[in-house]
């Protein structure tokens, strides 16, 4: 996890919408956040974020789960993150 | 100006060393820098700051000076460029 990938991963509209719904709510199942972007996409941008250390992906029965590694994220570059947000509100 | 591309412009370890140097002075002229990267790679690198409106510069003479964009910066996107540089110290 370096801070470079993290903000490449952040730095896409989509990839900052699923950071974005994932540090409201917990765990979050794989089509369920509010992208409109072709599945395909979708599997791109969550291995952008997966690798960069952003985001942890775990499957159980047909459904994959995600998380923000948000305490990781804390501890390695202290408020990184809840800036980044900020700053992406509309 | 966009926290996007604000983002990936901030993704680099030249272009961070760039703001970071900047941040710390105030205006810096080319050639300056604490960077060991070719001329045309540095102008690159320049550039992508330039158009994310990260930096600003200007030519006086043969010497080209860069400024970095804090006030603009914090004014549209709080706190975003000191975590990311307290977040790239070693």
């Amino acid at each position: 996890m370096t801070v470079y990938s993290v903000l490449h991963a952040l730095s896409d509209p989509t990839r900052l919408t699923i950071v974005q719904t994932l540090r409201d709510n917990t765990e979050q199942a794989c089509g369920t956040f509010p992208v409109t972007v072709a599945p395909s996409t979708l599997t791109h941008h969550f291995r952008v974020l997966r690798e960069a250390g952003v985001i942890h992906q775990r499957e159980e029965g047909n459904r994959r789960w995600t998380t923000l590694r948000y305490d990781d994220l804390e501890t390695r570059f202290p408020g990184v993150v809840d800036a980044v947000l900020r700053a992406a509100r509309p």
